[in-house]
């Protein structure tokens, strides 16, 4: 059996791929790879991501640069979620600039509703990453 | 403006969520949540998600004993999806009896073709832990 039919892809044909930094632990960002993208991903051992919005495959990096490198791919108990463990070139995965894009922590102040706050720097300013 | 009302839900509600071991950093699982389960999250420090399969709110640990005290809730750029961080109760966040559900990992043999390994022992027999 190949490995890429084990995966128990959704209606559309995606499986959600969690990205974390394979030395420090980091959660990096979440995002969705189809069979294609899993396989090129694993062929290429650089992250190729489906996007949803544009409907095509995602060369991770391919404009900023911040390519991510592959050590391993994982797969869950029910074989519906992969956690791939990458080398983040450049150190920055986020869009914003950021190193990773869970930067908003929820802060819970006494007598006052929660709130998220931002508690990571940008590390490069997005319009020197982006050339549209 | 509700920290709640800040989240990106789904067309069904949703958000996708990640559980991270707050002092360990790997990925324990992975699952959703909606609005009730999110609030709940927050207020009890205890990890709650929304079971897509039993329509219901799903009380982590509940008949395991293996609940998670929730030390963090982030959420992402796009404000979809959240990552919390959490202390796992007995170790075992898989419902195999695993640490956690990452335990499949692709190896590429030479000459051969790819598949998933499992790495992670069964630390306890699913058949102790729940009681159906």
């Amino acid at each position: 059996m190949n490995w890429l039919d084990e995966v128990n892809w959704d209606a559309n044909g995606l499986v959600p791929v969690i990205a974390q930094e394979f030395d420090t632990g980091r959660v990096l960002m979440f995002a969705w790879m189809n069979r294609e993208a899993l396989q090129l991903t694993n062929e290429s051992k650089q992250a190729v991501y489906w996007s949803r919005s544009r409907h095509k495959l995602w060369r991770k990096g391919e404009e900023s640069g911040h390519t991510q490198k592959v050590h391993e791919i994982r797969l869950d108990c029910d074989e519906d979620v992969v956690l791939i463990k990458v080398e983040q070139i450049g150190g920055i995965a986020c869009h914003t600039g950021r190193h990773n894009c869970f930067f908003k922590k929820l802060e819970q102040e006494k007598d006052a509703q929660a709130r998220w706050l931002i508690d990571q720097p940008v590390i490069k300013d997005p319009k020197t990453i982006y050339h549209d």
